[in-house]
């Protein structure tokens, strides 16, 4: 399929969906952007509409997450709410379109619902690329929250899933102490096979030690309890989807400092986000094979 | 039941299970040898025969392999074969065993068929441990073997399996330019994500450019049709357990230098080998939770 | 000496003294604070005046710079100025008293001329220590302004000195594709050995597919001739002690991204400089052996 | 100058001149090898005599070392002594010749006196990039020698020089928990910089709890008092030049395993060691720019 595409729509989006078409025109693809009304030009990158976009794209993409709660495309620089009209859908009902959290895409536009409609922001692939800008995230917000360095600090990453492997292997790579816990006995001698030290997640009673602790774990984890048992001076990431793994209210009481660190990629690293959507959607095309 | 252990019976074995005992000794154990007659002493550890390690034993640890295609234990340190007689059977019937190779061992010994016999050797966690030795084990291989350094050579590491993980990791270290081939999207992310270059296993039809290939897919992926497609002065090192990923015949006539590296960790590495008999038969008594 | 020193008086300085009066409290030593009326407490550290801590202290510690150019002490934390008196400066002319800038110092208090005053800030292990939180706030300047990841990242470090040894670590560790340049056939030889891409910088006629660019020169190498010929997306940094290396006019003119970092352990790191001026002042102690 | 060289004579030497000679040849130079007559063929290299590859090659290379103590040429694949005749040295005389110690290769050959005869033996920039050969020798030995991994070993490296510094590089890479010795503040601020456990080598009163030890010390470092000192199970490798920093005797006598590990770029990394001669010649005729 990929040799028959020549222009791509890109419908919405932040920074990394400017980012993201500025990457394909490199490639030699023509991109027209739709939903980006509030800026006049972005660099060489032409700014079109929404009807153009869906029109003359032959893949459409839209961004992450595609829809808001209303159903309108989730677009920051447009001033208006981007509604897809009944015409606008006709359009493209029979085009390869590229979303994220497809199962509420499909429920703003049912009529999309047999529609080639993929979703990269599902793939395993795509959440294992972003483990590299939301570890990178977490470093600079550590080294901007902490009042040491990384060089020396002793860290603890709680859980060996796809941030916890990428994010202890930065820390140590900077020079800090890295214990990583995890509950299988798989993940715990792979831990160590690796060079960290290993806890087990299911045994910490107390966290003592630490200068900086990173959870991933989407469960929770530092409850009072634990809190209760942890130095006053750790610093606490929450790096864990929401309600991620931090009793906050009791890190307040306690005056621990416990911070949530969310959308990392997009935030601190655009460009870099953007370069994984596309590898992503290049992959779907490739294994899709049209 | 680790605190009602006290004294440790270990059948056999090559250096890795002298260590071994080395190892629990100095953690304040009573270890009894048996099947080590050939030698005289080993250091401090007193010698004795499989009866007393037997019968005195509180546990039994066999050595990996536990037993020869014949049914006597495998025991290079000892002159004579040695089967274990229906009257020591006995002594041990109800008291944990450790061995290797779980089935061959009954099939030896079926009067254990109902017996707590566990099999070290087939746990994951003994088998990524055991990823470190046989990655290091290669690294030594391949230095020995090469006559370039490692730092600035071109090596490709077919496979992202444990040994795989580990390998990588080492020869980029040592300042290798490392690519990993695998086949999943999943690996080739994680590839990606922890800075290697990535290849596509199933997409090999040349290898052109590389000083040093380790093989640790255990299928025929060296075939002679992609060894004809390989740089005559690449080193080929085949970590594959048998039959092994490589046409050996095929390299040959190509005057491809080609090797097969086995049985790295008891090889290169029977301190650190025994340490992870150690951790893993220990890991088994915690989780069995006597 | 060390075994005679009990009272530590520390005058002046920002949070880095707050912490170095927190570590030699850690460490067992009593410590008096001047200067610092601003704050009412600092967790559990007393805050007395300057006259007590000059007077009770068995060595004297001033801060990072010491004076200001009118000859007060560097006090942040104090409302008003402060000037040794006359009296105050006989209280402690044969203390051993840890200044930085010596010369300055002395020329504020030339009273002091004939005493025990050492510089920490002249040493060189004291710089070479300062380079990793320097480095890591490099880094964590670079991953706020880059809008991609470090990791895969082309960058330049500019000079094999202090910083730039361990800048370029650093990077790589990170992931990044590291180029250091430096002028001597021997840093040259060593940025090879070390595993980065060498360039000379006498050379250095274009700048070309570089994502980040750290000067580290104390000497004009980004003048407008070479930044004419630089990628106009490339991020500069330069952390070189004033006048610095960049032509900042001529980068903005160009609409380079350009930008100086300077004071970076105590703006990013104050603990850990806290950490290095104790350790400095231990050594010099040390030396003397008093 | 270097536009002008387009043949190369190669005289004596091992693998290593073999090697540089097919470097050079995959550059587009004409290479003449003399004083390799037992070899039938090497590849592609056409072998002819010392006195063609004298009045051929535009320049003229001799091998590490050039000279034996008899003043015959090191070519150990030369049947017959090879000594350089009178009318061979009027060959040569005005051409550049790049030999290694060269105060020798003068006293064997005074009438060469005058003549452009560079050592590229003793210039900085080759003892630096040889210290990743080295290191690469001493971690290969250090892994064949002893019988635990690198990783999770107690490694020491006395001395903090060039391949101190490449060495504990090595180590800390492969998961070693690394100290380094050294003497200076300056070393052993960057010792601690750069991550590395520091201890005072002048105050290196016992050697407990270490795995293995890398001398690299040209002095008498590990003499009787201190091997009296040191774990029995401690492996010491002796990289210093002879001779050397270990009391070989008194080690054998307390039965303490040290070993000298010398000429290791040559040993084990020949291809690696032809490229270092070749690119400090080119860097020796870029500097000089004939």
């Amino acid at each position: 399929m990929i040799n028959s595409v020549k222009t791509i729509g890109i419908i919405g989006g932040d920074k990394r969906q400017l980012y993201l078409a500025d990457s394909f025109i490199k490639d030699g693809y023509k991109v027209i952007l739709g939903g980006f009304d509030s800026l006049k030009s972005v660099g060489e990158i032409a700014i079109s509409d929404v009807k153009s976009a869906l029109s003359y794209g032959d893949i459409i993409i839209f961004p992450l997450p595609s829809v808001r709660s209303d159903g309108s495309v989730n677009a920051p620089f447009s001033q208006g709410n981007i509604y897809i009209s009944d015409d606008e859908l006709e359009l493209i009902k029979s085009k390869p379109i590229f979303t994220s959290f497809r199962e509420k895409f499909i429920r703003a536009y049912p009529k999309l619902k047999s529609s080639p409609v993929f979703d990269y922001s599902s793939r395993e692939d795509f959440a294992i690329l972003n483990a590299v800008p939301t570890a990178e995230g977490a470093v600079q917000y550590a080294m901007s929250a902490y009042e040491g360095t990384i060089k020396g600090s002793n860290s603890l990453v709680t859980g060996f899933g796809r941030i916890g492997k990428v994010l202890s292997k930065m820390l140590k790579a900077l020079g800090s102490n890295v214990t990583v816990s995890a509950r299988s006995f798989e993940d715990l001698a792979y831990i160590n096979a690796l060079g960290y030290k290993a806890e087990n997640t299911e045994e910490l009673k107390s966290i003592r030690g630490y200068n900086l602790v990173f959870n991933t774990v989407p469960a929770m984890i530092f409850d009072e309890n634990l809190l209760k048992n942890t130095d006053r001076d750790t610093l606490i990431i929450d790096l864990a989807s929401l309600p991620g793994g931090v009793d906050f209210e009791a890190a307040r009481a306690l005056r621990i400092d416990a911070q949530r660190a969310l959308s990392l990629p997009g935030r601190c690293a655009p460009k870099t986000a953007a370069e994984i959507i596309k590898s992503t959607v290049l992959s779907i095309i490739k294994e899709v094979n049209w």
